[in-house]
């Protein structure tokens, strides 16, 4: 495969994608551009695989380009730099998420919350690379090269393959906990016990605030306490929520079709349900839901640049890593079915030295 | 009707009520408790009409008690003082609105937030009342026993039919408008110009806010430009939506079934749709409406007792009262029928003497 939209200089490298939404992710080759003067080139290591990639290669949100090379928790070891590169020099462990450009000017950007770039920012996989030209592919690959301001120190500390979801379920649990306050003396809940959730758990306790795990299934119970949870609420089971204490905030990873009104009626007056998982459906809200309480219904997407450093430090300091299945890439189609069944503890990453 | 579950010395007076769902209103008589040492009574001389009584004696939401007799936006003026009231002497200008009794000592009471009183508030009709031990029957009668807690003081400044609407409608609007912090630099949006929606209008505008109308109606645009709209956006025109500048907060007063994604993706980052409309059907809410720009989708619910008085003096203050239609309590049946196909302009009070 050549891309022909590319307007800089690049390489063939090695990747693993594929060509639309019922087939089999395969090897393909992709091109990547060659170091610009701000660019460091990163040998990727390891690649968390998150639910998005598997919405992304199956075009269920709409919009995807194919080929599509899906991974957006990149860790791996800086191979060239840029002659303008000031923050990273060859060898250094690094790690990339999802965002790998923005406008850099918008007040978004500004504040270090590209996130929300007024422009949009640029998405590491399957999205128009403004650098490049062509479009942008993920990290199922032997490498990368990302803009420097777009890269992230690893600390030494943290194991490799456990980190890696670190740059996207990491981020995306981390930044609304902080934003909505959890900590000491908050009550916070987390719904859903997979690869956001089971970072959640951790991260919210080592926030200091009370945590009460909500799962559909009793066999989760004894995992979520070993993750850290103080209280495990079996959602199905009316009476075990009605007697629940009320919450500060609850954060909502779910990325499947669910109820979200049970859970605002947990809420205290001015809580929060915090929605970080994805839904193709819309999920309906009853008005007494919201009303009732003056409650919110939330949305936090992954966060900014400058957060996400600030969480693998966070991780590296109170000794986080995901609990992960290291896998082979070539068991990467039963790695996205088995996700697709919720059957994942709780993280697959994949050994790219397998690629 | 007598009412056998009164534990207290009452009284019997006139009213306007509903037997059954499917039945008009009539007139017919209630018991009333005779003054206790901490309550006022109040002769009604106003009462406005919001579309929750009109959900209520439709038994829209459920759980309606028959008779019930509604009306929660109260104007009158005192005729009797228990021997311990303190803050009233007969004569004075009164309102009463939805709460008139609530525990008095949870975290919300002594925060002077009733409406989120943690054993739930007594609502002014067909609510339990603990203290007469029947039901609570509404403003559609000659005359009210309420705590003295409970009851406002009406500014003399104010015309006293138009400042009915306050009691509801206003507080409703005003409570999330300076929760959500409405004001000088912020852009406010309205969605709806209805009872709620043209107080808003004049609230959010007092308040120094650049207030836009979002209405279904184009023949709504100048009237909202006389309330003091600064921007008036036709909802259904694809393009003038598109084109509206983002917004801070944008209060949402429909009652019934829309589509709330489309205000979602008009707010800023960090910015709140605020519900106080009552639709009886969920609304569905899309993930990404929520998850981009971290926004939120939140609810409101009048507000408490001194917010309720706050909000007549700022009134005062401002010279603000509802656009009314007063009309004969022998007409209130049809004037239910024009709120439900929202021919109203744009709230009916109705003139007690007529009862």
């Amino acid at each position: 495969m050549t891309d022909l939209n590319f307007s800089k200089a690049s390489r063939t490298i090695k990747a693993f994608g594929t060509y639309a939404a019922d087939k089999q992710l395969e090897q393909l080759t992709i091109n990547r551009r060659t170091t610009e003067p701000h660019d460091v080139e990163i040998e990727i290591l390891y690649c968390g695989i998150c639910h998005s990639d598997l919405h992304a290669i199956r075009n269920e949100w709409g919009g995807t380009t194919y080929p599509i090379v899906p991974g957006h928790e990149i860790v791996g070891k800086v191979t060239r730099v840029g002659g303008r590169v000031t923050k990273f020099k060859v060898g250094d462990l690094v790690g990339v998420g999802c965002i790998v450009d923005s406008c850099r000017h918008c007040d978004a950007c500004a504040g270090g919350e590209e996130q929300f770039c007024e422009q949009g920012w640029t998405v590491v996989f399957n999205y128009p690379d403004k650098i490049s030209g062509g479009m942008t592919y993920g990290g199922f690959s032997e490498t990368i090269v990302v803009d420097e301001h777009y890269v992230l120190h690893v600390p030494e500390k943290l194991d490799l393959p456990s980190a890696a979801p670190i740059l996207c379920a990491g981020i995306t649990v981390y930044s609304p906990l902080k934003h909505w306050q959890a900590g000491a003396g908050k009550r916070v809940g987390i719904i859903g016990l997979g690869g956001l959730g089971h970072m959640a758990v951790k991260i919210a306790k080592a926030m200091g605030a009370t945590v009460v795990v909500f799962s559909t299934s009793a066999g989760k119970a004894e995992d979520a306490k070993r993750l850290g949870a103080d209280e495990v609420v079996i959602s199905k089971d009316a009476a075990q929520m009605r007697k629940t204490p009320k919450l500060d905030m609850i954060l909502d990873t779910v990325s499947g079709k669910h109820d979200v009104n049970q859970y605002l009626n947990l809420l205290k007056t001015d809580g929060s349900l915090v929605l970080v998982g994805l839904p193709v459906e819309p999920l309906p809200v009853g008005a007494f839901s919201l009303v009732n309480g003056r409650r919110s219904f939330s949305g936090s997407n992954i966060g900014g640049i400058l957060e996400t450093q600030e969480v693998l430090d966070f991780c590296a300091k109170h000794n986080i890593t995901a609990e992960i299945e290291l896998i082979n890439i070539r068991d990467v189609n039963t790695a996205f079915e088995r996700m697709g069944k919720g059957d994942v503890h709780y993280r697959f990453v994949i050994d790219m030295k397998s690629l």
